[in-house]
């Protein structure tokens, strides 16, 4: 096995084994643009180093010194020589981009004796000293793990004496002062003299960087972005080009395009006579790459020239870094640039103006998980760089929040009255909070996770939520909220969320609104155009469906008709409907239910005019919309004519151990089959009603958490039962169709049998998940921070399909559900309809749509998109 | 389609189109015994009438008209002829034997025309008169479904006119004259004169009992014993012979053997001058079948003839109906007779010593859920004869008991401390009611299913116990219980409730202990001989494995460690252990509970010397075990150095929404490590120190709950470096397994992955079933009565294994792991172990071992040997 590539043997698909910087550089290189020569040691030889102990084996010592002669002979230097020394940096890169998160050294091969003849040979002491220092100062942090300030108190102690503002501000004189001491205080931290032998400066500063892809930086970082941990990084070793060479020198980073707004014109800044690590580090202020036009004009001109032509072949922003030695342009890396949403979606349509690429390139160049940032409220940037967040939690709705906290909905609502911006904060909310959720800026709570009560309505709701926020402390009684620093705030002091990034802020932030350019329009038009799976939206009121309609729902996926009980005149005949004694008074609570509910659909299939509305039956335990307080029992027990302590026994009958597990969905219908009728009643006079006055209405009946092929022919039966005799009575002609969701696991065993007896299959994956994983998602948060910790998990399966296992059973359910019924129409509603990699799988397994809350439809439709071409792609 | 047979067009293997009655009049004819000719209306025309909106169609009219016509021919009789006329009887007859359930009717075919002819060719006018008003009662009440008694008051006032005892006592005036008032009560309650045509007797006759089919009794019946609700019914139709022709006529029932204790010897009773409904109804008091022998002596030889050839024929003892008509013997029906598990054994062992049955045939006359009957103690016959049961619930352990009710485990102990004998009530039981459990004659509960705690633990126990009985009302804390009929018991007063039938007595019954005799073992060792599937036993305590080892019990498949923590001592320290707020604490607690589990496990090996034992580390959330009371948690805070305020804040933080998929099983070892250390230290311990003494330990640790290959890999990680690390410095060569249950979806669809890392897998269908349905068991119960009412449902899924569902995951899971690691243990260790039809599936899916409760381990060996046999059978 070969563990390294020169530059000359790699080329930018390789970056898997070379890792992108390593892949780039031998593009680049082979391209013919000016990079310093050199060779990559692969992430293969990095999964050796963990996988032997963290050694380095001996064959890859054995490769990489040979290519080192390799390099000694390219450049005609020699490593450690005293007469024409070869001097190196050594750099990891990762397969996937991980800025600054992995260590650098640069200068490697300098000793005292190198240090003496590069003087000689340059002439340039200071030059020499400047860089020695530097090594030192890097080896000693990277290889060795000690204290970087130390050193740096150093440097500062000498520029305070030499009344030296900047580093450059220092001579000859007084960098050699800095590498003397430097090499003493390594002497005095480490117990040893600084290593003069260059190959093992070099064996070990490879193992560092091998090291640092396990760096608690690292792995956080990997966590958030979804890398997973066996990837490991390569390292790449390039002779030495110094931008700290003098003042015809320097260094600097630009991306090709303007990443924050996608304007077509070089962007970047550069430091005069400086190393890399100087303009991250912040030392001097960088002066913007437009100044370099006037400096060195030729250097621009030649810089401007490259970058052009990376574009053009890479076909996308390039982000460069670049060093000028004494009137030489190198470049040291190139990628493809991050940039904000906004830019993303202008300079995707910007390339296909200018010819550059396809519109189905285009498609792929915005990440869909971004797209919701464009519709969504945000901080203002400049406010938000002064800040620290105070904790974080899950980023479960997005956008930007600010307000004064309140504890409870009834706190939120008269805050609202006199004017004021909230925000609502609670261990965790129930349908109860509804109200409050409305009319507060955003929602933050202790417990749930990713699809928890307050997550799934934020999202419906496009409020900005942070849920499972465990490390803080919520006294609803006392109206406090503690933070993890100890410091308790009260009702009425500011917070602020970001439901995009999960951080929460002790503080008032500005916000921003959201802005939707004509590109918008342009570009989701593209991907109309392409993807196969339709997309429509989960949405409860014709608010939410007329949102989402104006970002390109086809239709209604998903309308939780229990949601339409919230408001407080309807949940006490809800209430009354739940605790009746009897099967009269059952029906007589339900006759009170159905005009508000025939009048909710009526208003929704009006929104939604020739577009299919799935209507899900009633689906959660009934016990969730149970009065608690004292003094609402009492109302509820006069209305229905019981005794106080009756109704309250009859409700505490009504408990159950797992809930989740226990008497909702399908089952009330099967003990109760008068809440079907009675929902049928309303979804199809709501049809007749809405018809008479010229609308299409396409009313998609469902009936949750289906298990039994009997089961669904049951309630069916009555559905189609009642609906016939209204149909029959009415004189109007409507179509409807009767369907099931797919959520519990048997299910999808006798999909071929349900089938026969459905028009569709709605996949409920958020139950799927938690029942083929036996994770409940509302206690599940809690301990699955430890699966993560501990790398068992990379991915919430809650937010992103677990393909593995729940995958498997949606293309189970699709294989027999076709077989059983080769017409059935085959959708998805779970909140995995809104995210990316979760649409890209039901693309793969042959869905014909996805439902997602309303902000999600435009990351739906592109990733639908994406998935479309990159399946031709692959063909 | 042929829709009705003649007998001599029959056999007995037609059971399924003619039921079983319809089967065996056919087989009879043509053995040539003695059968009055006729012949059997199909099941499918069952069917066929109620897919025909209760109709009977035509061609099916027609069908039985021509066959009337052949019955015509052979016995030289009409069909409502005034010269010859022929009687005939219609008889009701399903696949499976519903005894009483399904309706009857006699001498069809009598009118008034027909009565005055018969009398003219009999000279019996009180024969006649008698058969007529049969009739009419019968048809009032089957067909027509009037009120029989209206009818009965009528023969009392007359018998009571006549000052007759019996009706046999009214002479033929008597009986004209009941007759002619039956007439006239007929038409008073119908509005019409009795029907006189019999082709309209006949057709209305067949629907009838067709429709008796749906007749709630026949309804109930089938649910209890899982017939189909779609089998339907055949209906019989006889020439008439007449047992009430006079004084050498007569009707009987017998048994070629001894039901009760299995006896070889003809056990039955007669009536003289009788027909067949008057030896149920119990109008006369019948005699024995043994004085038919003095009375009838040729008869009685006959007879007895009859019942060799039969039982001969049918390799089974019989349940005989007879008619002797004036001299003549006539056999109505024969069936396989019922029996007591007790007479089943010795029918089964005395067969095949006398050579009439094969080892294999005898194993397949015994049913094996009726074997624990022998091993429990059962309520005195006569007794409960003249007892109704006040409720029911579900029999959730079997076994009699009866004593004093007490409403909680101290109350329980302390009554048993006084010598009382005593029963537990609990709205549901809990870890903390283990004492009781212990110390009360059995349990009765109104929550819970089949497999709530107080089930699995009761039939841990072999403790009777009822459970899910939720038409009663509990007050724990008044400690009264009110019965549905609305009487209150109070703490102390008596109650008895059966274990094996699910009935509760609001009184005080008498018990018996159970007897096994020597034809037991014979038995069992004929089972073991043909059976592949190994049974172990779920046991925690040394005296459970004692007894499954008595019982057969080839090692324990399931040592659930919990249950070690229950005692009071121990549940301290554990309790400790859980709320401990550091990992020093958390290491503290757990070297506490160590000694103990050591300890445990030590005697568990001793009594399971060269068998295997698997051992699952710690499954239920950790908030079961947590203390309610306060003075507990202020004792638990003291030994804690906690705040008793902080305690219960940690307490309440435990609480989970959905406590069976939270956090438990395995993740509580991912969240706390040490608790897996401390649990394979005391296992690994344990075997060195049994070593030592001579026993041949052998631990298999059985991780619950996984659900990721990962998962299961950091789990194995630790418990194996644990115990190479304890072993090597002990220097003992101790042989272990690890394996996994399989109970969570997600393992069936990834057990490839696991298997690479699992010695066995244990399929742990409680929890299979749960997740696989969504069915919370601790909830289901409460809606799932009304599946069966509607028959959605017709088992109960967590009593046998759901074959669509739930058996397609385990045989996939059994595939996929074989897959994974060809050499793989498989077993089952949920309660379907112990349940016959689930252990059929085990067996035919290819597991290598079931483990059930103590007391089910005969069913299991049993079951697993008539698996066998029937699978050979089916090559």
């Amino acid at each position: 096995m070969k563990f390294v590539y020169s530059f000359e043997e790699g080329n930018k698909d390789m970056r898997e084994l070379l890792g992108g910087k390593g892949a780039n550089l031998a593009e680049m290189t082979n391209l013919g643009l000016p990079v310093p020569r050199g060779f990559t040691i692969t992430t293969e030889a990095c999964n050796n180093y963990y996988q032997n102990n963290q050694n380095i084996d001996n064959n890859i010592i054995n490769e990489i010194m040979q290519n080192i002669t390799k390099l000694e002979q390219k450049t005609g230097k020699k490593f450690g020589s005293d007469t024409k020394p070869l001097l190196i940096s050594v750099r990891s890169g990762s397969r996937a981009s991980m800025p600054g998160m992995m260590d650098t050294i640069l200068n490697l091969g300098i000793n005292d004796q190198v240090a003496t003849s590069l003087i000689k040979l340059t002439n340039n002491p200071r030059f020499v000293c400047d860089s020695y220092r530097r090594f030192i100062e890097m080896y000693a942090d990277v290889v060795d793990g000690l204290d970087r300030n130390e050193f740096e108190k150093i440097l500062s102690e000498i520029k305070e004496k030499k009344q030296a503002q900047f580093d450059t501000d220092l001579d000859a004189n007084a960098m050699f002062e800095v590498t003397m001491r430097f090499k003493a205080l390594y002497k005095k931290l480490k117990g040893k003299n600084f290593p003069q032998d260059p190959k093992i400066q070099l064996i070990e500063a490879v193992a560092a960087v091998f090291k640092s892809w396990n760096n608690e930086r690292a792995e956080v970082y990997r966590k958030m972005n979804n890398i997973p941990h066996d990837w490991g990084t390569a390292v790449n070793i390039q002779e030495m080009v110094y931008g700290n060479y003098g003042n015809t020198s320097g260094t600097g980073v630009a991306f090709t395009r303007n990443p924050a707004n996608g304007e077509n014109k070089l962007y970047g800044e550069y430091l005069i006579n400086a190393q890399g690590e100087d303009v991250v580090a912040g030392i001097r202020t960088p002066q913007s790459i437009d100044t370099l036009k006037s400096i060195m004009p030729n250097i621009y001109v030649q810089f401007e020239s490259v970058a052009k032509t990376l574009e053009k072949h890479y076909k996308d922003m390039q982000d460069m870094e670049f060093t000028i030695e004494n009137g030489h342009l190198f470049m040291l890396q190139t990628r493809n640039g991050k940039r904000t949403a906004h830019a993303a979606l202008k300079i995707a349509v910007d390339m296909v103006n200018e010819g550059l690429i396809t519109k189905e390139e285009a498609l792929l160049k915005v990440d869909p998980n971004t797209l919701d940032q464009l519709l969504h409220k945000t901080f203002d940037d400049e406010e938000l760089k002064k800040l620290h967040p105070c904790t974080t939690g899950l980023a479960a709705s997005p956008g930007a929040g600010t307000g004064k906290i309140y504890f409870n909905a009834e706190d939120i609502s008269k805050a609202k009255q006199r004017g004021e911006e909230t925000l609502l904060i609670r261990q965790e909310t129930s349908p109860e909070d509804i109200t409050g959720m409305k009319d507060a800026n955003g929602i933050l709570t202790v417990h749930g996770g990713m699809t928890s009560h307050a997550a799934v309505v934020a999202r419906g709701m496009g409020k900005c939520c942070v849920c499972g926020c465990t490390n803080i402390t919520v006294n609803e009684k006392d109206k406090t909220l503690t933070l993890p620093n100890g410091k308790t705030l009260h009702e009425g002091d500011y917070m602020s969320i970001d439901g995009t990034t999960g951080c929460v802020y002790d503080t008032q932030i500005k916000t921003k609104e959201a802005t939707v350019s004509g590109d918008f329009e342009t570009f989701m038009n593209w991907a109309d155009s392409v993807k196969k799976l339709e997309v429509r939206t989960n949405a409860d009121t014709p608010k939410d469906a007329e949102v989402a309609k104006k970002f390109g729902a086809k239709g209604i996926g998903l309308c939780r008709t229990e949601h339409m009980f919230f408001d407080k005149d309807r949940i006490f005949n809800f209430r009354m409907m739940i605790t009746a004694p009897d099967l009269e008074k059952r029906k007589l609570a339900l006759s009170k239910i159905l005009p508000y509910q025939r009048n909710d659909f009526e208003k929704l299939f009006e929104t939604m005019n020739n577009l299919p509305v799935v209507i899900r039956y009633l689906d959660p335990p009934l016990h969730e919309f149970l009065p608690k307080k004292d003094e609402e029992i009492k109302e509820l027990a006069l209305s229905l004519n019981m005794e106080y302590q009756e109704l309250k026994e009859r409700i505490e009958a009504l408990k159950e151990f797992n809930p989740m597990m226990g008497h909702r969905g399908c089952r009330l219908s099967i003990t109760y089959p008068e809440i079907a009728v009675m929902q049928t009643q309303a979804v199809i006079e709501a049809a007749i009603n809405v018809t008479k006055r010229g609308i299409n209405a396409k009313p998609e009946i469902m009936i949750p958490l289906i298990g039994d092929a009997k089961e669904l022919k049951y309630i069916k039966n009555i559905i189609c039962t009642t609906a016939n005799e209204i149909i029959k009575q009415s004189g109007v002609n409507i179509k409807y169709l009767v369907g099931t969701m797919i959520e519990i696991p048997r299910a999808v065993l006798i999909a071929d049998e349900l089938a026969k007896n459905a028009d569709f299959f709605s996949f409920g994956t958020n139950d799927l998940t938690q029942l083929t994983y036996g994770f409940s998602r509302d206690d599940s948060s809690k301990f699955l921070k430890d699966y993560y910790a501990k790398r068992i998990f990379e991915k919430d399966p809650f937010a992103t399909i677990d393909e593995e296992g729940v995958g498997r059973l949606v293309e189970l359910g699709v294989t027999l559900g076709k077989k059983g019924n080769p017409n059935i129409e085959l959708g998805i509603c779970g909140e995995h309809a809104g995210d990316a990699d979760s649409i890209a799988l039901c693309h793969k397994i042959g869905l014909n749509y996805v439902s997602c809350s309303p902000y999600r439809v435009p990351t739906a439709r592109l990733a639908a998109a994406i998935a479309a071409i990159r399946e031709h792609n692959n063909k």
